[in-house]
Formats: C-alpha cells, sequence, structure tokens
C-alpha cells in the first residue's frame, strides 16, 4: 500500500464566459433530436498523483492550478481530496 | 424555481488507455520542479441541464455519453446526479 495522495483538480469557465465547446455539443443535441437538454458547460478534470506526504502539498497542488492546468483569467478550479 | 434535472458526466480514458495529454502535463510538471507528482491523467465533464422530468431522462443521457459525449472505444462515463 502506498502513501501516495491522490487529489483531482475540476477545471471549469467562470460564469459569464463563453464556452464554445458546450455550445457545439449542446446544438448537436439538438440536431440528434435531444430537444429536452436546455444548455451544455464542458469543463477538464485531471487526477495527480503525488508522492510521500507533507503539508506543502496543498500549496504545490494550488501553484499546479493556476500555473499549468487552469487559465485564471477565464477558468476556475476546484480541488478535490480523492 | 425551475425543475430542470442537473447532471454532470464525467469522462475518461479507460484503464491501460495512454493519456498523452495527461504525460504531456507531467512532464512538464518535472520540468518545473515539481518532482513530486508521481502522474496525472486527464479527463473531461460535461454539465447537462435537462427540461422538465420523466423517466427517460436517465436513458437519454446514457445514450447521449455513448453518442456523442465519449468514445466507447476508449473512454469510460460515469453519469452523476447534481
Amino acid at each position: 500500500m502506498s502513501d501516495n495522495k491522490k487529489v483531482v483538480v475540476y477545471v471549469r469557465l467562470k460564469d459569464g464566459v463563453l464556452d464554445p465547446q458546450g455550445v457545439t455539443i449542446h446544438k448537436a443535441l439538438i440536431q440528434m433530436g435531444y430537444t429536452d437538454f436546455v444548455s451544455v458547460r464542458s469543463g477538464r478534470f485531471f487526477e495527480l498523483e503525488i508522492e510521500g506526504s507533507g503539508g506543502d502539498i496543498d500549496r504545490k497542488v494550488d501553484e499546479v492550478c493556476s500555473k499549468l492546468l487552469a487559465n485564471p483569467v477565464i477558468e476556475k478550479y476546484v480541488v478535490e481530496k480523492a
């Protein structure tokens, strides 16, 4: 049993930011006859496995999110411990 | 208060399927000095808003997942009611 930590980072667009991928999927759904669908918003997630322990893991994950995984200008992220 | 249903569909690659995006992010993390990170797997999620009710919503969501949102050959999906 390893003592590796697992965290999941969910990245989504901020409210009000246009989501072209979601809009495109929504249009496709309507064309396919699925007219019950009102809206689609898309997002990404990343499952990170981190070695060892230490209190600075939370800080590192936060740094990694804002530097690499998300674009803080238009995206927000949530870190969830798996 | 609308009675629209919200579901979130999480799409991830099946185990054993190479995740080039995850590998690339992992390499970038190492280069940036974050050597504690052991692995990165990427995935997508979709927040769907569905009008009305009815028992066939679950079936429709399932159809939409396998037809449009995920590629069942290499991906698996989980539907979660929000």
